[in-house]
């Protein structure tokens, strides 16, 4: 699969590494789940959105309609499961900026919720997508939970790319699974 | 915590057991979650309800409204999350019958999830409960899917409150947690 694209700069690897350009991160992973799920590899889901629902109407005949709800703060991550008899539980996001990686991308209670699941004997990390890049990294918890706390003593409110290059891991694309997460936890996590 | 109770028969069993009386299993369930996250001891949440959405509004000055949308089908179950390290998951069904408990409650994919979960070293069962003899029981994956591949051969699509006091565990009712279902799970899946 090749693509031709206007802008090759800098951080352009190889073709495989642009298999995934312009897809929303989280219908890649959808993706590379479905695959691993397939193939016996892993059975990981992301959680449906949590909606608040008003008003349901039952149209005779027809299946229930819901015609008034809302969008709710999601009170853990977008995906959890079992690898190699593991609990494994991550969040994924994408990042537009430049240089740096907002912390106001991640909920505290997000942040909460994968201190708890490594206190708890599981695997936890953030999936980011640097998007002007189209690089995609494992930031393990770990990493991401040391910035958030500086944060709080040093005002600096962001991961930047050089500490993504240092201290989180480069997902490498492919076909099929389109992005080889697991990959990366076997060599995180697994070693 | 005592309850008067006008029909008092061969299931009472003590006022503790009646604690969570006409309460819904989701919201017992729930509730037992957040004691048990609230104390250290699991991280279990209840997945939300799949919705397909279709229409949503942006009104000026105000949050997104959603204005059409439907209920999906699950594809997993209903609870997921780690327990001393362990992967757990589990579905949880009301039963208002009073001599079975109907196989066509749990759907197939639900069951293919369970097996898949059971084969990747996870912990993955069935909360049943019985609303006219107000007794919760943690039914094993195993059990259940040896009735459900059974049902396509002898055609009984059902299991018997019989099996349930044989091969099922009941789970004690308390205050805090309202279910004592990890206290089974402790019995049944770490001895």
């Amino acid at each position: 699969m090749t693509l031709n694209f206007p802008n090759k700069k800098a951080h352009v690897k190889n073709a495989a590494n642009k298999a995934n350009l312009g897809m929303a991160l989280e219908q890649i992973i959808n993706d590379s789940n479905e695959y691993y799920l397939a193939n016996d590899i892993a059975i990981i889901h992301k959680k449906p959105t949590p909606i608040q629902i008003v008003k349901v109407d039952y149209p005779m005949r027809s299946k229930a309609v819901i015609t008034e709800a809302y969008y709710k703060t999601p009170s853990t991550t977008d995906y959890n499961g079992i690898y190699r008899g593991k609990y494994i539980d991550f969040e994924a996001k994408e990042n537009h900026n430049k240089t740096a990686f907002p912390l106001k991308n991640i909920h505290p209670h997000q942040i909460e919720h994968l201190k708890n699941i490594i206190k708890h004997g599981g695997i936890g990390f953030i999936i980011v997508s640097w998007n002007l890049y189209n690089e995609y990294y494992l930031l393990p918890f770990e990493v991401a939970y040391e910035y958030w706390n500086n944060s709080i003593e040093d005002g600096r409110k962001s991961i930047p790319y050089d500490a993504f290059k240092k201290r989180a891991f480069l997902i490498e694309e492919s076909y099929l699974p389109r992005l080889k997460y697991l990959k990366v936890v076997d060599e995180v996590y697994f070693k």
